[in-house]
């Protein structure tokens, strides 16, 4: 693992968790919240779990890989429900979520 | 997984955590940190995994069993770490990582 | 601030980031949701708070007082919501974050 | 506090986060880890709280400004901390935590 690589999976981490955060937020001002919630639940576990990997990368743990094997998990799943939504928020966050699995993925070998 | 044995994990998360968070603060104060930086090292990992995981339990994250799996991994280690030491704050650190080792094990099945 | 007054506010906190995080997950399970957002809002708030409080108070951190006056103020946000709303999970979170809000007060000091 | 200061001080939370940690990790591996303790205490303890923060602005948290009251001044101590220091990691982190100090107290008003 290059200095790069690993810089570049801190770098989508914080992007996430703040896609995530921002996606968290605006679902809870949406009128047909009811249909949100699973989008609810998984922004805020994406964001913590993406802004504990960027931590735990940023002091060096030896479990960062270990770590990233579950983050890349999380932002599949999140990834995939903000996906059915149309909501720019939701958009944004797919994105970001299934870019930060990739790079999570490439840590976790 | 009974409600009893997922309380019982929460419990001795943030029990280790706990007594991480003293032990990494205690060995700062240590005459010889030289030989106690392993021991900081782990402490603080121990102590925030734990704490994630006891966090992710209490709002019953799907992931909880996964995030218990890391955390029984960095528990032993930590353990590990802390018995080769003879501060009190050491030995009792110790013990409440490989009774957490034990109850996050169970979890993670 | 005696250790018995110490250790007892890092107990409330770690009690009322589970009774948040507990009503957090019903909240989202509610049939109306809607009426629920501001405290789907707060209990993760707080949660989040009162897990970073007992942290930093059980590494002996500098800014423990700081972040106990913090504390305090969300949990009664947070307790003042959930005292509004009959759901069982709401009346357990709002005792919990009143008990917290005045151990933290007693920290702030 | 226009969309453009907040995102900012996101960054340099961010990036602080990062330089903290960076150097806690290399003063656990310096010759003299006598003389770094109070810079390894502070460090820790000012990437949390930036992590923490970056969090709860990206969440639109109601409590910002008052997180970043405490963060700037946590930045401060670091900053100060780190500055006497002669090793590279410790003047980028000196750098990174006065930066975000500033941007800190601009929230925090």
């Amino acid at each position: 693992m290059s200095h790069e690589q690993y810089q570049a999976c801190i770098d989508e981490c914080l992007k996430c968790m703040q896609a995530c955060n921002h996606c968290y937020d605006a679902c809870l001002e949406e009128s047909h919240i009811e249909a949100m919630k699973e989008c609810i639940r998984l922004d805020r576990e994406c964001a913590d779990l993406c802004g504990f990997a960027a931590h735990a990368m940023s002091m060096r743990s030896s479990y960062s890989s270990e770590i990233c094997r579950i983050c890349a998990e999380i932002c599949e799943a999140c990834g995939n429900e903000c996906a059915k939504h149309d909501h720019d928020h939701c958009k944004r966050c797919a994105e970001a979520c299934l870019e930060c699995a990739k790079a999570c993925r490439a840590m976790a070998v």
